[in-house]
């Protein structure tokens, strides 16, 4: 079954929205939420009901024009406030996928250069904008996937952690993008989903969208990785990126890193795909890389399906939602222009 | 609060009974479980009740008891044919902990030796050795402590994995023993529980039982112990085992593998503690051990928790309970006679 748009504008009179799947809901059921406000998209990337670094490029750079379409100004000087105070609220909600940022000054430098030309031209060109960004993000998505499919073995395991799918995405996908792209060139591919705790990206996310597909898929707990690849069960690790430094560290979801250590202590390679935007040519290193706290609940009642934690009433929890794993664990950088591989100066 | 004991013997007019906690209330409730039955003492031992090598040794030795008891036979040999069954059946409840197999030797050899003494000499025989067993494994996990606890820093963070502690064993504990030595003798220590997926006995059971003791604890999910240790958070890993093979291989909870890889990639030392009653001489090294595969539900119900499952409807899921962990990678075994390094050749 084809997977609907993980994010599109919803025009007047349905709309102005921004309608995306409820990615909270899945896999149990597949949800279209309209978001009408900015306050509501904010707590739509919150809550992760939309999430993944592209994908939230693209809510940040739909959620502008959302408040250009919401504005009620007649002044282009204080639109241009309004989309600022939105672009504020916006950049607030999580600190790490820096495509967040990317969207907003991209959807901003539009807002700006249109002003000239009066309050109707500038909201045509910011939605104009953000719409390039999704179809963009498309287009990316699947050079992504021509240029890495290669790498993937003709017939074998890979292993992946988190959702790096179309629903991180405006569809297709970086990670599973290159399964997607190595599958229908012929190769024989079966995947390992590591659950992705605490939010279980990978045993809701990625496992419905590659059944969807009819890729073959086997769902693990994260701490049976290992396991996997010292069985030899292991032939590539594919994972995504929500922010990659100058250097080629790689800021993913919590736990890449100890995959990336464990590839590397078995010979297995580890690829991460993610399109340039991914890319922060303004932080040196992963270790200026800021990584999001989330709440311990998150943990304890299980992405809030239980009502009871597991855990004993008072416990201490921590729950960092991202790690850095550092450019010599990398074996090569899949953007949608080619292949990298460190040193990683020249990009 | 003082943790009542992990497995008793209630004897007749209340029983005859094997009590333990019901580990699989915990930590929202400290329920007592009788068992009254063999079988019902194997659907205890199998649904995770009681678990924790040393414990499931236990367990089986006042199972014996337990059958004993119950039996009507006026016959020796009919009584030893009975107990010839519920040694079976205990036995096929877990492959994996050797302690199972040992205690069932133990008190057989016992019910064997007593059989010319009459019934009633080798009912009370069964019962003594089984409640000596219990004892011992107290006292032995007090011994490792003592053993293990000159290993821990004075100061620091210990990451464990799984349940190890007393309500892994008679009491006490062998990993959380160690821990508790080592704060007996006034060092400070901190400790990083994983979560332990599926299961979650980190979550549930190893944090109640340091909170209970006072001793700090923080819970993390299984993928977050790399990034600690790359952060220089953790000073050492600290676990238990199911079985030991003869050339010093370690099973033990699905997981330990990836933590002792990471342990080493890290420059920090890898700690086993167990009893001498877990190592294997029979089984030259780790490939022989057989792993327990066990239900995908495990994962896509948490434990039990979810009635709608966290992954798709139809989805393939793998779920191995344990993991071997090369002897190459362990610093050290702390047993009741010592601390054994590579190579284990003089044990």
């Amino acid at each position: 079954m084809p997977i609907p748009p993980t994010l599109t504008w919803l025009p007047p009179p349905d709309g102005p929205a921004v309608r995306m799947i409820d990615q909270t809901r899945l896999p149990g059921e597949l949800v279209l939420l309209n978001c009408r406000t900015i306050d509501q998209l904010c707590v739509a990337i919150v809550r992760l009901s939309v999430r993944g670094a592209p994908a939230i490029g693209c809510a940040a750079g739909l959620g502008l024009a959302l408040a250009a379409y919401l504005s009620e100004s007649k002044d282009v000087e204080h639109l241009l406030d309004e989309l600022r105070q939105a672009q504020a609220a916006l950049a607030a909600t999580r600190p790490t996928a820096v495509n967040l940022f990317w969207a907003l000054e991209r959807v901003m430098g539009v807002a700006e250069a249109a002003a000239p030309a009066g309050i109707e031209a500038l909201r045509d060109r910011v939605l104009a904008e953000a719409q390039a960004i999704v179809a963009e993000d498309l287009e990316t998505c699947m050079a992504i996937g021509r240029h890495g499919a290669p790498l993937l073995p003709d017939e074998g395991n890979v292993l992946t952690h988190c959702n790096a799918g179309a629903l991180a995405c405006a569809g297709y996908g970086t990670a599973e993008g290159v399964m997607r792209a190595a599958v229908a060139t012929g190769k024989k591919l079966h995947i390992w989903a590591d659950e992705t705790r605490p939010l279980l990206q990978g045993a809701r996310l990625t496992a419905w969208e590659l059944m969807q597909e009819g890729i073959p898929v086997t769902v693990i707990c994260d701490n049976m990785a290992g396991a996997l690849m010292a069985q030899g069960r292991v032939d590539c690790v594919l994972v995504g990126a929500d922010r990659i430094a100058a250097n080629g560290d790689v800021a993913n979801k919590i736990g890449t890193y100890s995959v990336a250590v464990l590839a590397r202590a078995h010979g297995i390679p580890f690829y991460v795909a993610a399109p340039l935007s991914t890319l922060d040519r303004a932080t040196p290193t992963g270790a200026q890389i800021r990584i999001e706290e989330r709440p311990g609940e998150e943990i304890s009642l299980v992405a809030g399906r239980l009502r009871e934690p597991i855990t004993p009433a008072g416990a201490q929890i921590y729950n960092p939602a991202f790690d850095v794993t550092p450019a010599e664990l990398v074996t090569a950088i899949i953007t949608e222009v080619g292949v990298f591989r460190a040193p990683y100066g020249e990009w």
